[in-house]
Protein backbone atom coordinates (compact mmCIF):
# COMPACT_ATOMS: atom_id res chain seq x y z
CA UNK A 1 0.00 0.00 0.00
CA UNK A 2 1.28 3.78 -1.14
CA UNK A 3 1.31 6.28 1.29
CA UNK A 4 2.55 10.45 0.64
CA UNK A 5 4.45 11.73 3.78
CA UNK A 6 3.83 15.33 2.83
CA UNK A 7 5.43 18.60 4.68
CA UNK A 8 2.78 21.37 5.19
CA UNK A 9 4.60 24.87 5.34
CA UNK A 10 5.72 25.65 2.11
CA UNK A 11 4.10 22.29 0.29
CA UNK A 12 0.27 22.98 0.64
CA UNK A 13 0.11 26.39 2.45
CA UNK A 14 2.44 29.40 3.10
CA UNK A 15 4.71 29.41 6.06
CA UNK A 16 2.14 30.14 9.07
CA UNK A 17 4.31 32.41 11.13
CA UNK A 18 5.12 34.31 8.06
CA UNK A 19 1.28 34.32 6.91
CA UNK A 20 0.33 35.42 11.10
CA UNK A 21 2.64 38.42 11.00
CA UNK A 22 1.64 39.95 7.56
CA UNK A 23 -2.21 39.10 9.00
CA UNK A 24 -1.69 41.08 12.05
CA UNK A 25 1.06 43.44 11.23
CA UNK A 26 2.94 42.36 14.58
CA UNK A 27 6.36 42.38 13.11
CA UNK A 28 8.37 40.44 15.93
CA UNK A 29 6.33 36.61 14.91
CA UNK A 30 8.32 37.14 11.95
CA UNK A 31 11.49 35.62 13.60
CA UNK A 32 12.27 32.24 12.58
CA UNK A 33 14.27 29.65 14.25
CA UNK A 34 17.32 30.63 12.50
CA UNK A 35 17.09 33.55 14.37
CA UNK A 36 16.64 31.83 17.89
CA UNK A 37 17.93 27.80 17.29
CA UNK A 38 16.33 26.90 20.44
CA UNK A 39 12.61 25.81 19.33
CA UNK A 40 11.12 26.04 22.78
CA UNK A 41 12.49 29.21 23.64
CA UNK A 42 11.28 30.59 20.36
CA UNK A 43 7.82 29.41 21.18
CA UNK A 44 7.81 31.04 24.25
CA UNK A 45 8.77 34.31 23.28
CA UNK A 46 6.02 34.10 20.44
CA UNK A 47 3.62 32.89 23.20
CA UNK A 48 4.64 36.18 25.20
CA UNK A 49 3.91 38.38 22.34
CA UNK A 50 0.50 36.78 21.44
CA UNK A 51 -0.73 37.40 25.17
CA UNK A 52 0.66 41.07 24.41
CA UNK A 53 -1.46 41.38 22.31
CA UNK A 54 -4.21 39.87 24.27
CA UNK A 55 -4.44 36.95 21.00
CA UNK A 56 -6.27 33.99 22.43
CA UNK A 57 -6.80 30.99 20.55
CA UNK A 58 -10.13 31.59 19.18
CA UNK A 59 -8.24 34.72 17.54
CA UNK A 60 -5.44 33.60 16.31
CA UNK A 61 -7.48 30.75 14.56
CA UNK A 62 -9.57 33.46 13.19
CA UNK A 63 -6.51 35.15 11.68
CA UNK A 64 -5.47 31.53 10.66
CA UNK A 65 -9.30 31.05 8.96
CA UNK A 66 -7.85 33.79 6.36
CA UNK A 67 -4.59 32.37 5.01
CA UNK A 68 -5.22 30.44 2.06
CA UNK A 69 -3.33 27.18 0.77
CA UNK A 70 -0.78 27.54 -1.93
CA UNK A 71 -2.38 28.24 -5.70
CA UNK A 72 -3.13 24.66 -6.69
CA UNK A 73 -2.73 23.03 -3.80
CA UNK A 74 -6.33 21.70 -3.61
CA UNK A 75 -6.36 20.14 -6.35
CA UNK A 76 -2.59 18.81 -6.43
CA UNK A 77 -4.04 17.21 -2.65
CA UNK A 78 -7.50 15.82 -3.95
CA UNK A 79 -5.76 14.43 -7.15
CA UNK A 80 -3.46 12.59 -4.48
CA UNK A 81 -6.05 11.60 -2.18
CA UNK A 82 -8.23 9.93 -5.04
CA UNK A 83 -5.28 7.73 -5.83
CA UNK A 84 -2.92 7.35 -2.46
CA UNK A 85 -2.79 7.29 1.15
CA UNK A 86 -1.71 11.01 2.25
CA UNK A 87 -0.41 12.00 5.79
CA UNK A 88 0.66 15.52 6.48
CA UNK A 89 4.09 15.73 8.68
CA UNK A 90 4.28 18.90 10.39
CA UNK A 91 6.15 20.59 13.46
CA UNK A 92 3.05 23.15 13.47
CA UNK A 93 0.34 22.49 16.24
CA UNK A 94 -3.36 21.22 15.22
CA UNK A 95 -4.76 23.87 16.97
CA UNK A 96 -3.42 26.27 14.15
CA UNK A 97 -3.34 23.62 11.48
CA UNK A 98 -7.02 22.81 12.35
CA UNK A 99 -8.44 26.17 10.03
CA UNK A 100 -5.85 25.37 6.89
CA UNK A 101 -7.13 21.80 7.15
CA UNK A 102 -10.67 22.76 7.18
CA UNK A 103 -10.00 24.64 3.93
CA UNK A 104 -8.00 21.03 2.61
CA UNK A 105 -11.13 18.86 3.65
CA UNK A 106 -9.84 17.51 6.39
CA UNK A 107 -6.67 15.40 5.27
CA UNK A 108 -4.85 13.43 8.50
CA UNK A 109 -2.33 15.79 9.77
CA UNK A 110 -0.05 14.22 12.70
CA UNK A 111 1.80 17.16 14.40
CA UNK A 112 2.08 18.82 17.74
CA UNK A 113 -0.06 20.38 19.75
CA UNK A 114 -0.08 23.66 22.19
CA UNK A 115 -1.52 23.94 26.13
CA UNK A 116 -3.99 26.75 26.66
CA UNK A 117 -5.15 27.85 30.02
CA UNK A 118 -8.00 28.57 31.11
CA UNK A 119 -8.49 31.99 29.81
CA UNK A 120 -7.94 30.61 26.10
CA UNK A 121 -4.71 32.21 26.10
CA UNK A 122 -1.58 29.77 24.80
CA UNK A 123 0.59 28.79 27.44
CA UNK A 124 3.10 26.25 26.39
CA UNK A 125 3.57 23.67 23.53
CA UNK A 126 3.58 19.98 23.80
CA UNK A 127 5.75 18.08 21.28
CA UNK A 128 5.08 14.88 19.94
CA UNK A 129 8.56 13.36 19.72
CA UNK A 130 11.72 14.27 18.85
CA UNK A 131 12.45 13.44 14.88
CA UNK A 132 8.73 13.13 14.63
CA UNK A 133 8.82 13.14 11.13
CA UNK A 134 11.23 10.63 10.39
CA UNK A 135 9.79 8.24 12.99
CA UNK A 136 6.30 8.61 11.80
CA UNK A 137 7.96 6.92 7.94
CA UNK A 138 9.72 4.76 10.16
CA UNK A 139 6.02 3.66 11.81
CA UNK A 140 4.57 3.56 8.65
CA UNK A 141 7.10 1.14 6.65
CA UNK A 142 7.03 -1.16 9.84
CA UNK A 143 3.23 -1.85 8.80
CA UNK A 144 4.03 -2.67 5.21
CA UNK A 145 3.29 0.77 3.66
CA UNK A 146 5.73 1.93 0.40
CA UNK A 147 5.99 5.65 1.58
CA UNK A 148 6.94 8.47 -0.61
CA UNK A 149 7.82 11.81 1.69
CA UNK A 150 8.65 15.06 0.30
CA UNK A 151 9.07 18.40 1.90
CA UNK A 152 11.27 21.57 1.57
CA UNK A 153 12.89 22.49 4.55
CA UNK A 154 16.04 21.21 6.92
CA UNK A 155 13.42 19.30 8.94
CA UNK A 156 11.96 17.06 5.86
CA UNK A 157 15.48 15.67 4.92
CA UNK A 158 15.24 12.76 7.74
CA UNK A 159 12.08 11.76 6.61
CA UNK A 160 12.63 12.24 2.76
CA UNK A 161 15.68 10.01 3.36
CA UNK A 162 14.36 7.38 5.35
CA UNK A 163 11.07 6.98 3.22
CA UNK A 164 11.24 4.04 0.10
CA UNK A 165 11.19 7.13 -2.25
CA UNK A 166 10.77 10.87 -1.96
CA UNK A 167 11.59 14.63 -3.61
CA UNK A 168 12.07 18.22 -2.75
CA UNK A 169 9.72 20.90 -3.31
CA UNK A 170 10.45 24.78 -3.97
CA UNK A 171 13.61 23.65 -1.76
CA UNK A 172 15.71 26.93 -1.38
CA UNK A 173 19.17 26.77 -3.09
CA UNK A 174 21.55 25.63 0.17
CA UNK A 175 19.35 22.76 0.42
CA UNK A 176 19.89 21.74 -3.34
CA UNK A 177 23.43 22.10 -3.31
CA UNK A 178 23.77 20.03 -0.20
CA UNK A 179 21.39 17.10 -2.01
CA UNK A 180 22.09 16.83 -5.19
CA UNK A 181 21.12 13.28 -4.93
CA UNK A 182 17.27 14.37 -4.25
CA UNK A 183 14.60 14.75 -7.21
CA UNK A 184 13.54 18.33 -7.06
CA UNK A 185 10.56 19.80 -8.64
CA UNK A 186 8.60 23.47 -8.07
CA UNK A 187 5.29 22.80 -9.67
CA UNK A 188 2.23 20.29 -8.49
CA UNK A 189 2.41 18.71 -12.25
CA UNK A 190 5.48 17.84 -12.33
CA UNK A 191 5.30 16.45 -8.81
CA UNK A 192 2.42 13.98 -9.22
CA UNK A 193 4.50 12.75 -12.06
CA UNK A 194 7.18 11.94 -9.90
CA UNK A 195 4.69 10.13 -7.33
CA UNK A 196 3.91 8.62 -9.89
CA UNK A 197 6.99 7.46 -11.39
CA UNK A 198 8.03 6.05 -7.86
CA UNK A 199 5.45 4.57 -6.90
CA UNK A 200 4.65 2.58 -10.68
CA UNK B 1 -2.02 14.03 19.85
CA UNK B 2 -5.47 11.75 19.46
CA UNK B 3 -6.27 9.10 16.82
CA UNK B 4 -9.24 7.19 16.25
CA UNK B 5 -9.06 4.23 14.20
CA UNK B 6 -12.36 2.80 12.77
CA UNK B 7 -13.00 -0.23 11.20
CA UNK B 8 -15.13 0.78 7.76
CA UNK B 9 -17.57 -2.58 7.50
CA UNK B 10 -20.64 -2.25 9.90
CA UNK B 11 -19.28 1.13 11.44
CA UNK B 12 -19.03 3.68 8.57
CA UNK B 13 -20.55 1.75 5.29
CA UNK B 14 -22.34 -1.58 4.65
CA UNK B 15 -20.97 -4.64 4.48
CA UNK B 16 -19.45 -4.46 1.13
CA UNK B 17 -19.72 -8.42 -0.42
CA UNK B 18 -23.06 -8.07 0.82
CA UNK B 19 -24.34 -4.93 -0.59
CA UNK B 20 -22.32 -6.23 -3.93
CA UNK B 21 -24.40 -9.56 -4.09
CA UNK B 22 -27.46 -7.49 -3.39
CA UNK B 23 -26.37 -4.84 -6.19
CA UNK B 24 -25.59 -7.42 -8.61
CA UNK B 25 -27.73 -10.78 -7.75
CA UNK B 26 -25.20 -12.79 -7.40
CA UNK B 27 -26.28 -15.17 -4.25
CA UNK B 28 -23.07 -17.19 -3.78
CA UNK B 29 -20.97 -13.79 -2.63
CA UNK B 30 -22.76 -14.13 0.19
CA UNK B 31 -20.13 -17.06 1.23
CA UNK B 32 -18.45 -15.09 4.35
CA UNK B 33 -15.64 -16.43 6.89
CA UNK B 34 -18.32 -18.86 8.54
CA UNK B 35 -18.24 -20.72 5.89
CA UNK B 36 -15.13 -20.61 4.52
CA UNK B 37 -12.79 -19.78 7.41
CA UNK B 38 -9.00 -20.16 5.18
CA UNK B 39 -9.24 -15.96 3.81
CA UNK B 40 -7.29 -16.94 0.76
CA UNK B 41 -10.01 -19.58 -0.32
CA UNK B 42 -12.64 -17.49 -0.03
CA UNK B 43 -11.34 -14.77 -2.16
CA UNK B 44 -10.09 -17.12 -5.13
CA UNK B 45 -13.88 -18.69 -4.61
CA UNK B 46 -14.83 -15.48 -4.84
CA UNK B 47 -12.50 -14.31 -8.09
CA UNK B 48 -13.62 -16.83 -10.01
CA UNK B 49 -17.27 -16.15 -9.52
CA UNK B 50 -16.44 -12.47 -10.81
CA UNK B 51 -14.52 -14.10 -13.73
CA UNK B 52 -17.33 -16.52 -14.57
CA UNK B 53 -19.47 -13.30 -14.49
CA UNK B 54 -17.18 -11.42 -16.72
CA UNK B 55 -17.20 -8.86 -14.04
CA UNK B 56 -13.33 -6.89 -14.24
CA UNK B 57 -12.27 -4.28 -11.48
CA UNK B 58 -14.14 -1.19 -13.00
CA UNK B 59 -18.07 -2.83 -13.28
CA UNK B 60 -17.17 -4.10 -9.51
CA UNK B 61 -16.08 -0.60 -8.87
CA UNK B 62 -19.29 0.80 -10.93
CA UNK B 63 -21.27 -0.91 -8.34
CA UNK B 64 -20.14 -0.64 -5.66
CA UNK B 65 -20.37 3.29 -6.15
CA UNK B 66 -24.00 2.90 -5.41
CA UNK B 67 -23.59 1.47 -2.07
CA UNK B 68 -24.01 4.32 0.55
CA UNK B 69 -22.30 5.12 3.70
CA UNK B 70 -24.67 4.26 6.85
CA UNK B 71 -27.05 6.60 7.54
CA UNK B 72 -25.41 9.51 9.07
CA UNK B 73 -21.83 7.99 8.77
CA UNK B 74 -20.93 10.70 6.91
CA UNK B 75 -22.12 13.91 9.38
CA UNK B 76 -20.20 11.57 12.25
CA UNK B 77 -17.42 10.88 10.06
CA UNK B 78 -16.90 14.49 9.46
CA UNK B 79 -17.29 15.97 12.97
CA UNK B 80 -14.74 12.92 14.40
CA UNK B 81 -12.53 14.64 11.26
CA UNK B 82 -13.02 18.33 12.76
CA UNK B 83 -12.01 17.55 16.15
CA UNK B 84 -9.11 14.70 16.09
CA UNK B 85 -7.04 12.75 13.27
CA UNK B 86 -8.80 9.42 12.20
CA UNK B 87 -7.44 6.58 10.33
CA UNK B 88 -9.71 3.62 9.23
CA UNK B 89 -8.32 0.42 9.26
CA UNK B 90 -9.84 -2.42 6.98
CA UNK B 91 -9.35 -5.83 6.12
CA UNK B 92 -11.12 -4.84 2.81
CA UNK B 93 -9.11 -4.02 -0.47
CA UNK B 94 -8.23 0.04 -1.38
CA UNK B 95 -9.42 -1.04 -4.90
CA UNK B 96 -12.88 -1.83 -3.07
CA UNK B 97 -12.82 0.96 -0.65
CA UNK B 98 -12.35 3.56 -3.42
CA UNK B 99 -15.54 4.26 -4.18
CA UNK B 100 -16.46 4.57 -0.68
CA UNK B 101 -13.99 6.89 0.17
CA UNK B 102 -14.78 9.35 -2.52
CA UNK B 103 -18.63 9.28 -0.82
CA UNK B 104 -17.10 10.12 2.38
CA UNK B 105 -14.38 12.81 1.07
CA UNK B 106 -11.24 10.93 1.53
CA UNK B 107 -10.36 10.04 5.07
CA UNK B 108 -7.08 8.17 5.18
CA UNK B 109 -7.80 4.42 4.94
CA UNK B 110 -4.69 1.21 5.75
CA UNK B 111 -6.45 -1.60 4.26
CA UNK B 112 -5.08 -4.62 1.77
CA UNK B 113 -4.50 -4.62 -2.29
CA UNK B 114 -5.55 -6.64 -4.88
CA UNK B 115 -3.67 -8.13 -7.69
CA UNK B 116 -5.56 -6.91 -11.35
CA UNK B 117 -4.19 -8.72 -14.47
CA UNK B 118 -3.55 -7.03 -18.10
CA UNK B 119 -7.69 -7.39 -18.85
CA UNK B 120 -8.88 -5.69 -15.49
CA UNK B 121 -10.07 -9.31 -13.78
CA UNK B 122 -8.66 -9.45 -10.15
CA UNK B 123 -5.90 -12.14 -9.94
CA UNK B 124 -4.94 -11.81 -6.28
CA UNK B 125 -4.89 -10.56 -3.09
CA UNK B 126 -1.80 -8.73 -1.20
CA UNK B 127 -2.18 -8.70 2.53
CA UNK B 128 -0.35 -5.75 3.89
CA UNK B 129 0.86 -8.36 6.92
CA UNK B 130 -1.03 -10.39 9.51
CA UNK B 131 -3.28 -8.79 12.35
CA UNK B 132 -2.89 -5.93 10.13
CA UNK B 133 -5.53 -3.43 12.83
CA UNK B 134 -3.68 -4.06 15.80
CA UNK B 135 -0.18 -3.09 14.52
CA UNK B 136 -1.19 -0.15 13.07
CA UNK B 137 -2.21 1.06 16.65
CA UNK B 138 0.84 -0.09 17.88
CA UNK B 139 2.81 1.63 15.07
CA UNK B 140 0.48 5.16 15.97
CA UNK B 141 1.27 4.69 19.37
CA UNK B 142 5.24 4.19 19.15
CA UNK B 143 4.97 7.45 17.82
CA UNK B 144 3.32 9.11 20.19
CA UNK B 145 -0.42 8.79 19.58
CA UNK B 146 -2.74 8.61 21.87
CA UNK B 147 -5.18 5.57 20.08
CA UNK B 148 -9.21 5.64 20.31
CA UNK B 149 -10.25 2.53 18.20
CA UNK B 150 -13.63 0.83 17.14
CA UNK B 151 -14.73 -1.70 15.30
CA UNK B 152 -17.97 -4.21 15.66
CA UNK B 153 -16.44 -7.56 14.42
CA UNK B 154 -14.01 -10.69 16.07
CA UNK B 155 -11.22 -9.12 13.49
CA UNK B 156 -11.67 -5.44 15.32
CA UNK B 157 -11.28 -6.84 19.07
CA UNK B 158 -7.17 -7.24 19.23
CA UNK B 159 -7.16 -3.44 17.86
CA UNK B 160 -9.21 -2.17 20.29
CA UNK B 161 -7.64 -3.67 22.96
CA UNK B 162 -4.71 -2.69 21.84
CA UNK B 163 -5.54 1.31 21.85
CA UNK B 164 -5.31 3.61 24.79
CA UNK B 165 -9.25 3.78 24.35
CA UNK B 166 -11.66 1.45 22.83
CA UNK B 167 -15.43 0.43 21.98
CA UNK B 168 -17.82 -1.85 19.88
CA UNK B 169 -20.04 -0.69 17.34
CA UNK B 170 -23.21 -2.36 16.25
CA UNK B 171 -21.68 -5.84 17.77
CA UNK B 172 -23.49 -9.04 17.64
CA UNK B 173 -24.90 -10.68 20.35
CA UNK B 174 -21.56 -13.10 20.61
CA UNK B 175 -19.16 -10.54 20.50
CA UNK B 176 -20.70 -8.21 23.18
CA UNK B 177 -21.26 -11.79 25.31
CA UNK B 178 -17.22 -12.30 25.51
CA UNK B 179 -16.93 -9.17 25.92
CA UNK B 180 -18.48 -7.54 28.65
CA UNK B 181 -15.47 -4.88 29.69
CA UNK B 182 -16.24 -3.16 26.86
CA UNK B 183 -18.38 -0.25 25.80
CA UNK B 184 -20.60 -0.54 23.52
CA UNK B 185 -23.27 1.83 21.40
CA UNK B 186 -25.29 1.36 18.29
CA UNK B 187 -26.06 5.20 17.63
CA UNK B 188 -23.29 7.79 16.51
CA UNK B 189 -24.32 10.31 19.06
CA UNK B 190 -23.53 8.60 21.86
CA UNK B 191 -20.32 6.97 19.84
CA UNK B 192 -19.45 10.50 20.20
CA UNK B 193 -19.87 10.88 23.94
CA UNK B 194 -17.87 8.01 24.45
CA UNK B 195 -14.83 9.04 22.23
CA UNK B 196 -15.17 12.58 23.74
CA UNK B 197 -15.18 10.99 27.14
CA UNK B 198 -12.12 8.72 26.63
CA UNK B 199 -10.09 11.99 25.32
CA UNK B 200 -11.39 14.38 27.93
Amino acid sequence: MNVICLDLEGVLVPEIWIAFSNETGIAELKRTTRDEPDYNKLMHFRMDILRSHGLKLSDIQDVISNIRPLDGAKDFLDYLRSRYQVIILSDTFSEFASPLMKQLDWPTIFCNSLVIDKNGMLSDIRMRQENGKMKAVEALQSIGMNVFSAGDSYNDLAMIRKADHGCLFRAPENILAQNPDLPHCTEYEEFISIIGEAFA
